[in-house]
């Protein structure tokens, strides 16, 4: 199922900036009972990244057009991209511009349940973050640094990928957000460089907080990962999974970790 | 005039790479008497970003479907796209994948022939190249920070944006590469971390080696901008543009700078 602006489609222009250039955003929502789960936090996100592209935004066209495509699509994933719309040839960003609105929708990913429920092992990418602040945290159409790390690993024995920055620091996994617990304390990289501000992230910190876990968003280097009681990844779709594994580090499925899974369980129900 | 794979067409397929992930390459060709301009080095460089990228890449197929439509355009430019085709949701590359050939032609753009004969105006650009070694050189599809560079001014007085690196140093422009010329000799920025190795900057370092003039290739700091003799900018449009100024400092259209522009002039003839 493919919309374009709100009306059936197989096919985007030709001359879209959002394929010329990457201009544009998108957002990766898991869909039940014909609902989008974190719909606002999604969108939030995606108003924050217009607002950082200068791309016109208009919350309730693309929350109606969002909730009529996820009544029709029942259960799954739904990726939403806004483009800049159509230009000529040349950086220059059109004036006014005519943002593109896609919805396409596919099946629940297929993650094995024991990912969540004994960890998993972390592959560690050699495919580094770049730092661009201007483009940190939100989730841009750019992602070869994705593409390049994602490459790096075919064994299915690893089920993400550890990104770190350009000076070593720990800041995500390929598709996740990545936490540490380090004497009771939760702390997560602050994507202010680099990386993209996840929206699970965003739900667990606020959760956390109401269970009287503040979250830490700090820095985090490689030793401190390397000693911490545990780490965990998230992200919209799977919720969390324990990290087990990364090269000659073990870590156990945590306390806090578990909590947290029961603390968002709610968001991965099928209903 | 667009074509997809060889065939006439006005959109690309929604679940295309090039789209969700910027993953892909172009070039901007000029096409003259129904010509490609310097299409071997057009190629080579789509050839190194596809190896880079691990797209497969097909020389004759692309050089013969590119001088077809070059053909049928007569005069312009034509845009050639390679994406890595149809994929999944996900990061992780498909296996084999379809590359999608994209040929997009436009008109020859209107740049005022004062640029070349007196110079241009480079506007300051506040936006920094984020240090990526696995994408410098390449011209792959993630091209935010030029919307963004490119963004910054709208005063038709700057003709050019300089582009600097998270370090402050001298990489290009917006669109174009920046030589420098001091004490006779002709510096370049080596894009080894950040930046677009063009080819018309690729066939300047030959040409001007063939008339004895070497090319330094080594980082230029800011500094040594302002103490330039004369500073240009070049791509494979509009050729050479002398730099006469920038903020406070100003360049005389200096002598190896008109000397260069001779010497690429047959590039940029009409017939």
């Amino acid at each position: 199922m493919s919309w374009l602006n709100g009306e059936p489609c197989d096919g985007l222009p030709i001359h879209d900036r959002g394929l010329a250039y990457g201009d544009g955003l998108f957002e990766t929502i898991r869909v039940a009972g014909g609902q989008a789960r974190l719909v606002e936090r999604h969108l939030q996100r995606l108003q924050d990244g217009c607002e950082r592209l200068a791309i016109p935004f208009d919350a309730n066209l693309l929350r109606n057009e969002l909730m009529r495509f996820c009544r029709a699509l029942g259960q799954g994933v739904a990726k939403l991209i806004v483009t800049r719309g159509a230009g000529k040839r040349g950086y220059a960003t059109p004036q006014p511009c005519q943002p593109q609105r896609l919805l396409l929708g596919s099946p629940s990913p297929a993650y094995p349940p024991q990912h969540a429920e004994n960890g998993i092992r972390l592959f560690p990418c050699e495919t580094r973050l770049a730092e661009q602040p201007r483009l940190a945290g939100i989730k841009h159409l750019n992602r070869l640094e994705q593409v390049l790390a994602r490459a790096e690993w075919h064994d299915p024995v690893y089920a993400e990928g550890l990104m770190r920055d350009m000076s070593g620091r720990v800041v995500e996994g390929v598709f996740s957000n990545l936490f540490i617990v380090e004497a009771g304390k939760l702390r997560t990289a602050p994507l202010t460089r680099c990386g993209v501000a996840g929206v699970m992230r965003a739900e667990i910190i606020a959760r956390a907080a109401q269970h009287g876990l503040p979250v830490v968003i700090d820095d985090i280097n490689y030793a401190e990962l390397v000693q911490a009681d545990e780490v965990f990844l998230c992200n919209s779709l799977y919720g969390i999974w324990p990290v087990t594994a990364l090269a000659e580090c073990v870590w156990p499925v945590g306390p806090l970790t578990r909590k947290l899974q029961s603390v968002v369980a709610d968001l991965l129900s099928d209903s």
